[in-house]
């Protein structure tokens, strides 16, 4: 019989074998969103399919199940925090989860969410919310029973969806978190509203050359720290962040030649994504210690670079002579407070991916709600046009004029991605308090910033959040790292701050 | 028991299925030569050994050997030349020819030429020989395990492995296709150096700006029916192009501002092999029946395209005035003849790839003769570059300055590729005998050519060479679209016709 080392290396391998697959699939999904001819669609599609088949096999091989078994009897693993204990729980975690998921229901969830976002993409352009119903009807009923077949101890079945996203939080912990930013957050929307005083957003609506807004993108996701040598940035119609493994992770953003903030804030966002990717630990690739915490930590490192940093008047200081540099047309008259609050505008819109970073999180709380209650059945799909504007209202003071611009704008829920809003918000509360934290233990992180200088930033981020991998649960690292439980106050800290001073709020 | 339907039905499936895993490889494989990050080759290695290794799996699980003597034992498969029939003959071979390899040799050979093809790119770098000399001689020692372990009947050794790449051609058939062909082509080649008339060749060293190149290489290849709906070009150091299957087919090509030539008449070539993965039957991806004939036939569509049609006086007759208006600072003071002859210069030189249509089959036959006393032990690798460099000087009458422009130009040896270099000149030959029949059938192509009309030609090569997939062999296909077997005298009578008029030769 073998010794537990060598069921733990079996175990190991196996991980990295099925990680590896899952990173060829990803290098497909690229392909697909940044080259793939208008034709190749079905082919890709049945290569995906393929991929996915033979790793939900591997995923789910009996053995790994024997090797668990062996390895949690033994007492030879470490102590508890080693890197053998953490590895071989999540592996637990991950077994369970997908062994408990019928393959059936797998495959049915892939068709349909697959056919239901081409509903989706139709309904949407037509602004047809009822070519969208049934598709949503059927995938809620799925997720359901997604959620039924994974269990969820004494909370509610949205808890069994959102724990793929964000391992360890619940509907109610993520309730408690938001309930407090958003009661702070509604009353700062309404001061910046009748603050009186607004940016000319005239500014960053001029002709911005597409190549020139390519290369100060690539400078500044260099500055900050992405590796061009370990990474690439192309163009795709939904912007995203692949880390296909050690040594490669792709960037996309997409260009509009008059508005400047969506690729330069877009390729921030995405190479705080890729910065993260690019530091995990190289060694522990397809194993836990390897892999990033959750969604929400995920989003801390894309906001903390795209708004923490990036949006912030010392950046600018050190950016914004390059900036005119590279566009002359439209900045040589502009002042750098002038630049800086044009990309700082706030204002209630309808569509979340525009939104500025005070109203933000509004959208996602709206989104929150709703998804919780169209899987409690508490909400009908029928109603949800009705409650979605409603609810829209009350928040913004301003009512969506069309599906278009309002429940049909995202593609999560064609995509049975319920439980992965939250992420988002979740992302710029541990963003701000391990910025707070970060400003502390580097010292004067905004004087950096004016000169230049990124990489302590992004270093102690390195050290701190990413080479852990997942040693500790979201929770537990924001925590460790900050030595506080996660609270919205850092968030509305920076959001007064900042907003209250082009704002002129007390 | 299931009736032989079933059995088929089975065994199609799991061909299917491995045609798609190996699409998932090309996928990788593409992407690795266009678009991957400097630091990401380990990873990408990674990646493609594993599919790999899933796919020689899957192509010798042992089920497939019980389809195959249910299918041959049943009398129901349909008359010889059937689908069914062609079908579990192609699935025959490739099983017995995957199972006789044992899996350590496979894996061996792979760890080999990836070291072997690094350690190349070095001592072509500094033309060190000696450097690359015990690689070539491990190569060659596991390419010969490789000839004993799929055997090769009455013939040689070299069988074994040209089978691969050009099913049922031997050595010896080879070789009588050469010798005419040889014995023709240096009385030609020295008339022409002995012709006193040269082209003024300064004319397409010029500066050709890369995106109008690029502008015109895709009009051409969209002229002569490449489908960019279903296609792509992209930039890659080694041109190649690669069908991954329906609906998704990509070309690469190479710009040098200062040589219109190289990306051009490479751009068309490309879109030859990828008109010819376009033209499968799309319904039979994955079998016999969708699948290319043999890469001396993949070749005759590339050279067809490249040479036949891409120089001739009559392609340019409709397209050098879009090329002048391409590049009127080169052109604007250029007649469409001197044009014409500068881009079918004729001159022995020492790299194959840059070679003219008449020298280019001279370079084959070097190597096909070398490769071929190599692999007996007739001639050692110690002794290679002096062989090569008398042979060359016999041939060409220049003698390479070292060796990276002598036996060390090519990357094959060191990726094992043993048998492969005779199909490019194979292809050649079938191109031309092809071309004249389609000349005859279609009614005067050059004339078709000069009023911009190409889709007559490509359209007979879907009928004929693209939609019967493997139903013939090589031989067979030439003899039934032709009515003859193979012959050198096509190509000859092409090449005298065309630099017969250009070198004003007899």
């Amino acid at each position: 019989m073998p010794a537990t080392s060598e069921f733990y290396a079996e175990l190991i391998e196996r991980q990295k074998k099925t990680s590896l697959l899952g990173s060829c699939s990803a290098v497909l999904g690229w392909d697909e969103q940044v080259n793939l001819p208008p034709a190749g669609g079905e082919h890709r599609a049945g290569q995906l399919a393929l991929l996915a088949g033979m790793a939900h096999e591997q995923a789910t091989h009996p053995r790994i199940g024997e090797l668990l078994s062996e390895l949690e009897a033994a007492d030879d693993l470490g102590d508890e925090g080693s890197t053998a204990q953490i590895n071989v729980k999540h592996a637990r975690r991950y077994y369970d989860r997908d062994t408990k998921l019928p393959q059936q229901l797998v495959e049915e969830l892939s068709r349909v969410t697959t056919l239901s976002q081409q509903a989706w993409v139709e309904a949407r352009k037509n602004s047809d919310y009822s070519a969208f119903e049934p598709w949503l009807t059927k995938a809620l009923g799925l997720k359901r029973e997604e959620a039924e077949a994974i269990g969820y101890g004494d909370g509610q079945p949205y808890d069994a969806l959102l724990d793929d996203y964000e391992p360890g939080a619940t509907a109610a912990s993520i309730q408690a978190a938001f309930n407090p930013l958003r009661d702070e957050l509604v009353p700062l929307v309404a001061a910046i509203r009748e603050s009186g005083r607004q940016p000319d957003t005239t500014i960053i609506t001029r002709s911005y050359p597409v190549d020139a807004q390519r290369q100060l993108g690539i400078e500044a996701a260099t500055a900050i720290g992405f590796c061009f040598n370990s990474g690439r940035l192309d163009i795709a119609a939904h912007p995203f962040c692949s880390g296909f493994g050690p040594g490669d992770c792709r960037l996309t953003t997409r260009y509009d030649e008059h508005h400047f903030p969506g690729a330069f804030f877009g390729t921030l966002h995405e190479a705080g994504h890729g910065i993260y990717e690019q530091g995990l630990n190289k060694d522990s690739f397809g194993t836990a210690m390897g892999q990033t915490v959750s969604l929400g930590i995920h989003e801390s490192q894309s906001r903390m670079w795209e708004n923490l940093v990036g949006r912030s008047p010392a950046f600018w200081q050190h950016f914004f002579p390059k900036a005119q540099a590279a566009f002359p047309a439209a900045l040589s008259e502009v002042t750098q407070e002038e630049f800086h609050w044009a990309v700082n505008d706030v204002r209630p819109s309808f569509i979340r991916v525009e939104a500025d970073e005070v109203t933000y999180n509004l959208h996602i709380m709206l989104r929150f709600e709703l998804e919780q209650a169209m899987l409690t059945g508490d909400l009908k799909p029928a109603e949800l046009p009705g409650v979605w504007n409603e609810t829209f209202t009350r928040y913004f003071g301003i009512t969506p004029d069309d599906d278009s611009n309002g429940c049909l704008q995202d593609i999560h829920w064609s995509a049975g991605l319920l439980g992965y809003f939250p992420t988002y918000a979740l992302g710029n509360m541990y963003a701000a308090q391990f910025f707070d934290t970060a400003d502390e233990e580097l010292g004067g992180l905004h004087d950096q910033f004016a000169r230049g200088e990124f990489l302590p930033l992004k270093n102690w981020l390195n050290e701190k959040i990413h080479q852990p991998g997942k040693q500790f649960s979201a929770g537990e690292l924001v925590e460790h790292v900050t030595g506080k439980p996660l609270s919205h106050e850092p968030l509305m800290k920076h959001l007064r701050t900042r907003f209250g001073a082009l704002y002129g709020l007390d």
